[in-house]
């Protein structure tokens, strides 16, 4: 692959403009205070299907001759790329068929099918998806759209640093997800005559692009699961483009969610939050007083990731507090802890009476506590109260 | 109070604009489809403060005197109205101190701390929280910066509606969440002269608009406890400004703001939800294949609250499931029924294993499943392995 030239991101919006978003760049007090930079969020979770992927297909498949238009398209994936692709070739006039693993989340296939998609449900995962794939656009000799090796996507996933660029003419770095490699790539050829510098980013579970850069060849991972799980694929080259990359973990990443859900009402998936994750992280030296865009990069992460999210960050925060204490096996003594509770202003969320418990003496019962709190600070008043009122906190988890 | 004139909305846009975000009016293809009118979303949940209330305070507090401004000011608020004077206050470089009630989130409390505020915790209650803040106002002679019966703070609100009409010159209907009714009845003066009706919506158990409307007089109503909590406060008269007023119940607002966030990937607290509810209920017919803006006035939600609206959203889709059934007492039949579930593609969230329960059999064990599934039509699949490997289902609960 050669570098794209930025010429051709600038053609490349001209002809797609009329379909995307022009997503916001917007500022964050509170992102900038936390980091200590100038942090700008490049909002393409707010893009057409949620995505970045929507800019690469359009420039695509607009791009296709009649002929190639009247064959069809063809694409593979589990996510964002399936809904690109099924909304370009809406607009295009193209019928389009998405294959998807079949462990696919049915809200997704929904989405997919709900832009007029034909849907095929092949192959337990994404390789076994895109083989398929690959034999339905011999036999039919429809266009396979691949969601990153490929230039045409490249230019169009480029016009996000485009618009960064106009939005922000003296931004000191960008900050982008690193999955297929196609938006870094796209981005650092957006700007590539500016002196913005690209910094990529991957999940620790899901790293191929520091290994790969380090020797100068691609390396291949198996990736493990992680929740931003649309970097799990694998890496297209960018040397020469990329100056920098560097991985977050896990824990990093949903602090990342929740942050952006609370402070900035953005619902992020977890590819597109490990950049925030990075500013507060690894990167945090680099940008120190800089003008810094984020790339947000998409939202479809699925509500049951989200609600897992949650409850970590509540916990995390102290705002789930659960502990265990002994009553008197008798009448009347769950309602009495439970006052007790009620009084330090906190909420039960989950209680657990477990009698014939090692450990607690015959009349004696274990409950275990699950309570909402307003924050960590509100915790030691709740441990106070219990303890003042006789009970002995046995374990305790904040 | 006299209705405001266009003229006042767009002198507080001049004051206010470098200030505020313009926020998108973003259309929405997938809600657009639901609705069966022309969706645009009015993001005020993106704005500078996660609401409109911004816009109001900035425009008052901007409005002081250099007198007035030496003194400061103070409001009282548990929420939005907080961090939009502490934001406008920083702005302006004068003093804040909000009254929060006691009850306050520790969240909520912080972020206005953030933006610079003096923090009195006082009031079990906003109203107790308001007699306060007018005991210190009269004290300090600093001014008292009301929620919404102000002219200045409605006019300020008011701009949200002079961009829509800028983005949508043919706007027909604009549905707008009331609360005091400063940002309906600032919409309402901001699009006076064009034909657009704008539409007030309340949550069932903070009703006062309706009655109200129908009386012709301002009626008083002890609100219930409601999601939309930014709506249950007392209500400003705009008869002759606001042509109809809906009410939308608790589960259409859930079911509203679990759709904001999968599929426009916006966070909306339980307020800024009502409007999109009413669209799916009650307004249906009334906007059918008319332009419709939808304001969602703000994004500041606890997270404990999106949590529950999360788990319950999840259940209505049948991505929980719950069942109980009965194993044998012996080694390894856990594990069997474990493997079970795992083959039919679902995952285990919680399970409780209950001996000795009534109606099961002395070698029985009572267990109970929590399990995540892929949507409502993985559901049967599952029933069907469990039944086929010789599983009873006792109770289930999708």
């Amino acid at each position: 692959m050669s570098a794209l030239d930025p010429s051709q991101v600038v053609a490349a919006r001209a002809r797609i403009a009329p379909h995307v978003l022009r997503t916001p760049l917007a500022s964050s007090h509170t992102l900038s205070a936390m980091t200590g930079a100038d942090v700008r969020l490049k909002c393409e979770n707010l893009q057409k299907t949620g995505s970045f992927k929507a800019r690469g297909a359009l420039h695509r498949i607009l791009g296709l001759s009649a002929a190639e238009r009247r064959r069809g398209v063809l694409a593979a994936s589990a996510g964002n790329h399936a809904q690109g692709v099924a909304y370009a070739a809406a607009i295009a006039g193209v019928k389009a068929t998405v294959v998807m693993p079949t462990s696919a989340a049915i809200a997704k296939v929904e989405a997919t099918r709900g832009y007029g998609a034909d849907i095929v449900l092949a192959g337990a995962d994404y390789a076994a998806a895109f083989r398929h794939a690959g034999e339905l656009a011999r036999r039919s000799r429809a266009t396979l759209v691949h969601a990153f090796d490929d230039d045409e996507i490249i230019a169009g996933q480029g016009t996000v640093g485009l618009e960064i660029l106009e939005d922000l003419p003296d931004v000191d770095v960008i900050v982008v997800p690193v999955g297929g490699g196609g938006l870094a790539a796209g981005i650092a050829a957006a700007v590539a005559d500016a002196p913005a510098r690209v910094i990529g980013v991957q999940a620790e579970l899901a790293s191929t692009l520091q290994p790969s850069l380090r020797a100068g060849r691609r390396v291949h991972a198996r990736p493990g699961p992680t929740i931003a799980d649309g970097l799990a694929t694998p890496w297209r080259m960018m040397r020469g483009e990329l100056l920098r990359a560097v991985t977050v973990g896990e824990a990093e990443i949903a602090a990342a969610i929740l942050l952006l859900l609370e402070r900035a009402t953005l619902v992020v998936e977890g590819a597109a939050a490990t950049t925030l994750a990075a500013c507060l992280g690894p990167l945090r030296r680099l940008i120190a007083g800089r003008k810094v865009a984020v790339v947000l990069s998409g939202g479809n992460i699925d509500v049951n990731v989200l609600d897992r999210i949650l409850n970590l960050g509540l916990a995390e925060q102290g705002r789930v507090f659960r502990f265990a204490t002994v009553v008197t096996d008798r009448p009347g003594s769950l309602a009495a802890l439970a006052a007790v509770i009620g009084e330090a202003g906190a909420n039960i969320k989950h209680i657990q009476h477990d009698r014939g418990r090692l450990g607690v003496g015959v009349l004696e019962t274990m409950v275990t506590v699950e309570l909402e709190t307003r924050g960590s600070g509100h915790v030691p008043g709740i441990i106070g109260r219990l303890r003042a009122a006789g009970y002995r906190i046995l374990r305790e988890d904040r």
